[in-house]
């Protein structure tokens, strides 16, 4: 124990209780395997966009990458189809007890989501304030709103109070372990 | 020059001819960066899904991946939103001329548009004969058809002329460079 999280040890423990110590991501993809083994929603995590500069092709094995960086991505970093409709969303967690740091949030995320938004998707973020494992589902036009004010000199964050009124609680659940697509089904019958 | 084709190159210049000698994976970029500027639709390659195994940190400068390799994907290339649908697709070329091989197309391609289509997306290949440029959008129904009585010992390839009978053909226009969206709009109004 180097007190290190470790995604992949919880993982591999079965006891909803060592799920709740995995990253948001690990518990995202792993209600996505949920939703598209039981035939629910097909909604995958995007790979890293990546600039390679080499790449090793050594006899009789696979071709390994030698030389690369991160790139930018111009997207978020889940989307896939859920009722017939187009699903896009990213995925946020904070240490913060009390709001949520607008600085998580960047702008080409934003701009990604209003061009989503006009050709009908849903959009979306999904917050973790880890201090209480408290998840919620903030809609793409409230994080924007938001996030418009604060690009303009507004606050900096979205007071806790404000997700928890505008957003979606999203309650921990066994199968699935993060049951966001109750949070959808409400998004889409309000509109 | 040396009789390599570059799609950089071709990229940088400006007529419809050069445009021509682009690779498909070439002209579908162009073509999604014009529907995205122009609020028709949000459609994206998704970047190569790759495995890192080591990642150097140079002080004062941006982390450099030193050692991967290129894992498996599990989707097709590109997705996104057009009409408030949930569009899925994967393009591919052939140098054949009268039929499309399929073992261009992987399993895991199939069943993932498979299970797109259960949720309602509307999922098809794009596939270019490069002899004599002609370009058209298959439904992942009929291509799923003839993939499967391949996988049972059936023919490894779909005639050309199926190809002209089932699918729809997309003529090259300047912008965009391939109206792949006008073959979506007559198949969402086949439906």
């Amino acid at each position: 124990y180097h007190g290190i999280s470790s995604p992949a040890i919880h993982h591999s423990r079965s006891t909803s209780f060592s799920d709740r110590g995995m990253t948001l991501e690990g518990e995202l993809n792993k209600t996505n395997q949920f939703y598209l083994k039981n035939e629910i929603a097909v909604i995958h995590k995007k790979p890293t966009p990546i600039q390679i500069v080499s790449v090793d092709y050594p006899k009789r094995s696979a071709a390994r990458i030698k030389d690369a960086y991160f790139s930018k991505a111009s997207t978020t970093d889940y989307n896939g189809v859920y009722r017939g409709k187009y699903i896009d969303f990213d995925a946020k967690e904070t240490r913060l007890k009390t709001a949520f740091p607008l600085k998580n949030v960047h702008k080409h995320q934003v701009v990604h989501m209003q061009q989503c938004l006009k050709q009908g998707g849903i959009c979306f973020l999904i917050i973790k304030f880890v201090s209480d494992q408290a998840i919620f589902l903030l809609k793409a036009t409230d994080l924007i709103y938001f996030w418009n004010l604060q690009a303009n000199g507004g606050r900096k964050s979205i007071p806790r109070e404000t997700v928890e009124k505008l957003g979606f609680q999203i309650k921990y659940g066994i199968n699935p372990l993060i049951p966001y697509l109750k949070a959808v089904d409400q998004l889409i019958d309000t509109k």
